[in-house]
């Protein structure tokens, strides 16, 4: 027992009617959606599917000419099982206008721009089909900062976010996510051949055992140690929740007067509705 | 006496010291800010440029091909009254290129893509640049939700977000900004010839007077109404801050785990440094 181990019927009913109450109470009855082929964004789709019937999901389909084929690919599987609309917008053209002023700009800029460029697209679907966006980053890659601020952290609805990776695949198997989506290595696509496990350099089962302690159970370092984790891993999975704090908060403003927003005046976001 | 006045000596020095600290403590040096050439984005710059000296201060200026030369021209007179770097660049490449798809979109939608494009330029500055991307939206519109969410509402530190519009002007004249700049008639420049009041229905002078006592004050509806405002007036914008409340807030998860991003797992943006 790792402890992750969820009971995928009851917390893939939690979700689903999270969703559906999340959307129709502020009069939406639509989501729109970024699939990327990968685990997370098929399983947000899943859930979306589910919570508003498949004839309400638009999924958008956002390669770079650099992505790969399969990602695209695999979303498309998703969809068509589940009989839900797709759009393919490809995010090259505006990508590359931008960067003709930056020809050695550094794979990192041209990925965060990419990421951002897709939360513009989601939003202007938000606005034109009159549905929300629903949320695909998870609970490891929000804690760890692995992950684009104001680009894929940014959705009006999030089913997925609470859940580690790991957690992701066992809600996959349950939900019948098509098998080769499961399998895969996860990748961002953001550039090529990139893996995300040789990116970070530890595998999501060891970082999901020790995030786990670490901010559910609130495990202090030597408890960790002792359990055997390496104070390598410890000491710098800590310092990538540290140092991508501000990821997870709005901006920062200045506080003079008696009610600022995000201070004072901060209620539920359907607040007297 | 509006109880809008303010001490701008004391709020300018608060600003500045703000700014300082926020930007230093977390290991940086230097601020990108987008400069529209309105009263907003200027009064952040001259705070800015105050806290770390004007050689660490980059302004962008991004207009689109519609946008009043003017603006242009005002941010750069603003900028060059503080000594500080400016780069102009073009969003009509990328606007366009996204747009050839939608050719009929309508211009709220052509709008968001703006705000949204300028931002993610101004993040990619942050990476190459090593600056802290600085906020330039106040309070009336933050409340208003007359703001486009992840578009000119995301910032690292925003100086002015707990001021109302009508106190930014008295800050402007206490810190000498251009009165070209003060005088003119707010407009987010989004189309030709928009001017921010036209489009909201009433002043500035008249909206603050009613957001200040409504929010920070918490006056009741009857004591507003007693006050002179009108009940057209009242509830319009009590509505207008009820349906924007989505846009101050970060994305909503699903809770399923003992601690969540933004709600149980919820320290300081410079937690732990």
């Amino acid at each position: 027992m790792s402890g992750l181990d969820i009971d995928c019927a009851l917390v893939a009913d939690i979700l689903t009617g999270f969703v559906r109450d999340e959307i129709t109470k502020v009069g939406f009855e639509r989501g729109v959606i970024g699939m990327s082929g990968g685990i997370d964004s098929t399983v947000s789709a899943f859930i979306t599917a589910r919570a508003l019937g498949h004839d309400s999901v638009l999924g958008l389909i956002m390669p770079y000419k650099t992505s790969s084929p399969q990602s695209a690919e695999h979303a498309l599987l998703a969809a068509g099982q589940l009989g839900i609309e797709t759009r393919v917008i490809q995010i090259a053209p505006q990508i590359d206008a931008y960067f003709e002023l930056f020809p050695d700009a550094h794979r990192l800029r041209r990925a965060n721009k990419m990421a951002r460029e897709r939360m513009t697209i989601l939003y202007d679907h938000s606005l034109s089909e009159n549905a929300l966006v629903i949320g695909t980053s998870n609970k490891t890659e929000a804690l760890l900062g692995y992950t684009t601020l104001w680009g894929d952290m940014a959705s009006a609805v999030n089913p997925i976010g609470d859940l580690y990776k790991t957690q992701l695949r066992q809600l996959a198997r349950y939900l019948e996510v098509p098998e080769v989506i499961i399998d895969k290595a996860p990748s961002a696509d953001l550039w090529v051949g990139q893996t995300d496990e040789e990116e970070l350099g530890f595998t999501y089962v060891e970082v999901d055992r020790l995030l786990y302690r670490l901010v559910d159970l609130r495990w202090r370092d030597y408890e960790l140690a002792e359990a055997g984790f390496s104070w390598e891993l410890i000491n710098r999975v800590r310092g990538m929740i540290r140092n991508s704090q501000y990821k997870r908060r709005l901006p920062l403003i200045a506080k003079v007067s008696q009610r600022s927003v995000d201070r004072d005046f901060r209620y539920a976001r359907d607040w007297g509705r």
